[in-house]
C-alpha cells in the first residue's frame, strides 16, 4: 500500500530542494533502477505500476496506472521507479586523474560527463556549487548506472583547484595542442561552461593550457563541453 | 505584413511531411540565423518579434508577440526565425573521410555528429533513410551553423556501403583497440543506432573493426554515440 504522503514525498524529489531536505533521489526505468541495486546504493522504496515487472526478488510497492503516474516525472512513465538515498559525501581523492566542472548547466552534458568518467576508469568527479545537481532526473537518464561507480563532490571549485597538489588542466582554444603533449599520471582536467568556457577565476590557477585542434573551414565555433571530454579523457587514457 | 497562410506554412514545417514537400525548413535564434545567412543558404523568409532585433541590414518580416509565437516551435521563443530552402542534393563526393550513420534516432545525436564533422573537417555525411531528419528542428539546435557546412545525403547505405571503393571502419565492442590501428587516410566510418548499434547488413560490410577500450572497472555498457563520434574522429584526425 502506499500513502497519499508517500506520492507527495516521491514527486517532490524532482526538485533538487526537496532531494537536499529529504537526501533522497529518484530513478525512472527497470535497467537503471536495478544497476543502482546492485551497486549497493542505499534503496528507500522501489515503485512499480500495475503490469509492470521487476523481474527479480526484491520488494516493490505495486501501484495503480493512476497513482504511478503522480510520483513519475516522466511524460511516458516507464512503469519501474526506484527512490534511493543519496550517498553521504565521502570527500575527493587526490590520486589519478580528477575531472572538475565549472558551472556545467546541462543536465545531458553533466550526465554524458558522468558516464565518460566511468568508462575511462576516472572516480573523482568535482563540481563547483554552480554546476547542475547529479540527482537531477535528467542528468540520471544520461549518466545510466554510472552515477554508482563515480565519486561526486560539490565543493569551491576556486578553494579546491588553489589547494590541490595535482597539476591542473583545462581546455582553451589558444591552448596546446593536446597530441603533442605528454600528459602527467595524475591531475586535474578542468572543463568550463556551456556558454563562457572556464571562468576567469579558475583559469588563472591552470596551469596546463590544452586545445583539440579544429581541422577544415575550422569556423566551427567550439566543440560542445561533453564532447570535449570525450577527447580530452581519451587522449589522458590513450 | 504576415498571411494566416504564411504563419501556417512556417508553423507546418515543424513536420516532415511538410519541410519534404514545401522543400523548406525553419531555424530559430538570431546566432544560428545569421550564420546560415551568411554561409548563403537560400533565405526564404526571416521573422522577428517585436523588439527583437536582427542587427543586420537584411529584410525581415515584423510580428507581433502573438504571430510569433504561433510560428515558433520553441516553448519560450527566441524572437527570430529564419525559413531557409532545403538544398539540392549533392551527392556524396567519393574522397577523404566520409561519416556513415546507421539508423541514428536522437536529434541531439545527429546535430552533435554534424558538429563534429564540421570540427574536424569532414564534409561528407550519408545517412541511412532511417536516421532522423537533419533538418529538425531539435537537430539544428545542436548543430548550430555547421549544417551549412556539411553535406548530408539520405541513401539506401546497404548499398552505398556495398558500392564504395573506401574502407569501412565500425566500432564495435570486440574491435581492435583504436589506438593501436593505423588508420587510412580516406574511409567511411560507420556509426549505428543509439540501442542496437550498426545492424547486422551493415556489420557484415565493416573490414575494419575498431573499439575505444574501456578502463577501470569496465561496467559502463557502452559509449553513447555522439561522444564515440568525438573520439573516433579525433583518432582518425591526430
Amino acid at each position: 500500500m502506499v500513502t497519499k504522503n508517500q506520492i507527495k514525498l516521491v514527486a517532490s524529489l524532482q526538485q533538487k530542494k526537496y532531494r537536499t531536505q529529504h537526501k533522497l533521489f529518484v530513478v525512472e526505468g527497470k535497467k537503471t533502477v536495478l544497476e543502482l541495486v546492485e551497486a549497493g546504493l542505499k534503496v528507500y522504496e522501489l515503485f512499480a505500476e500495475t503490469g509492470a515487472e521487476l523481474g527479480r526478488s526484491i520488494d516493490y510497492i505495486e501501484l495503480s496506472n493512476k497513482d504511478f503516474k503522480q510520483i513519475s516525472g516522466q511524460k511516458t512513465p516507464s512503469g519501474i521507479l526506484g527512490v534511493f538515498h543519496i550517498p553521504e559525501p565521502q570527500g575527493i581523492a587526490e590520486m589519478g586523474w580528477v575531472v572538475a566542472l565549472d558551472a556545467v548547466r546541462d543536465p545531458g552534458n553533466l550526465g554524458t560527463i558522468i558516464r565518460l568518467c566511468d568508462w575511462f576508469g576516472i572516480t573523482q568527479l568535482v563540481c563547483s556549487e554552480d554546476t547542475v545537481d547529479c540527482y537531477n532526473p535528467k542528468v540520471l537518464q544520461a549518466t545510466m548506472g554510472s552515477i554508482a561507480r563515480v565519486t561526486i563532490n560539490y565543493v569551491d571549485l576556486e578553494t579546491y583547484c588553489r589547494n590541490t597538489q595535482l597539476p591542473l588542466y583545462g581546455a582553451f582554444m589558444d591552448g596546446d595542442v593536446v597530441y603533442k603533449k605528454q600528459m602527467s599520471h595524475a591531475g586535474i582536467l578542468v572543463l568550463g561552461n556551456e556558454a563562457n568556457g572556464i571562468s576567469t577565476k579558475i583559469a588563472a590557477l591552470v596551469g596546463e593550457r590544452i586545445a583539440i585542434p579544429q581541422f577544415g573551414e575550422a569556423t566551427a565555433e567550439s566543440l560542445n563541453v561533453a564532447t570535449a571530454a570525450a577527447i580530452l579523457l581519451n587522449e589522458i587514457r590513450r
